[in-house]
């Protein structure tokens, strides 16, 4: 058994969930802030057999690897006009971070 | 020193850091969400002498432990009639998914 | 690769964090309340490399390490008088619980 420690962007997070449940990992979400990543992150709690440890990174890689995106203008209504990008820019997104740690013991009451 | 990480069900999360606290366990909660458990859970760090781990996990289990709970019906005032159990049911309750984790080392400060 | 999880009081996290940032290290907090301090807390996960961590922990100490301060007395507005104090008190502030977690394997995406 070990404990898959990740740390994903809140964005990913559904994304996540949904695709570990799929394959019958079973996560705990501790809600977090800040640090290896820049904006709002949820770490995730993922016990899994020794065997599964690779099945899971993948589906971790999958679905928060860091990318770009393209971000459409947009028209800066009360903004700030000064700050208005008026082109389509790339912006990255996405990114986890991913501690594999051992387990002594797992129990479930 | 071992590190317990412990994911219980909110309803438990009283129940358990009063019994922790009786016995001279000292416990963190992180507030955590889904998973391992259905319904709202909490996590639980607890740090413990090696030759405390057993006495740890028994009051986890005795505390959190799955168990069945007979509901007695509502009457559905405002809710929808169609999903109206008009007798006691049994619901499952509790539960908890342990991890012990090895420490490498231990500091207070 | 070793995972150093702190719990420290909420009053220092600010501190602590830019302390971390500043050398170059990278935090996630988790909201987390009771136990091992006693008011509200934050826990820190660091990942660092094996050679870092006397550094990380030294910084840890520094920022949050357990203190006395002297707390003015506060007149009490509205409050209840029977509690008040009227000379100035030391209280005890800050400390930290750490534990340093090996870490089997460690990637970022
Ligand atoms: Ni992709
Ligand atoms: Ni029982
Ligand atoms: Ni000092």
């Amino acid at each position: 058994m070990k404990l898959i420690m990740a740390v994903i962007q809140d964005k990913d997070s559904t994304r996540l969930s949904d695709a570990l449940m799929k394959a019958n990992f079973r996560a705990t979400k501790l809600s977090s802030t800040g640090g290896f990543l820049k904006s709002g992150n949820t770490t995730f709690l993922i016990g899994v057999d020794e065997g599964a440890v690779d099945e899971a990174m993948a589906i971790i890689k999958d679905n928060c690897h860091s990318r770009e995106q393209i971000v459409a203008p947009i028209s800066p209504m009360g903004g700030n006009a000064d700050s208005y990008v008026p082109y389509p820019v790339e912006v990255q997104v996405g990114g986890a971070t991913v501690f594999v740690l051992p387990v002594e013991q797992f129990e479930q009451f």
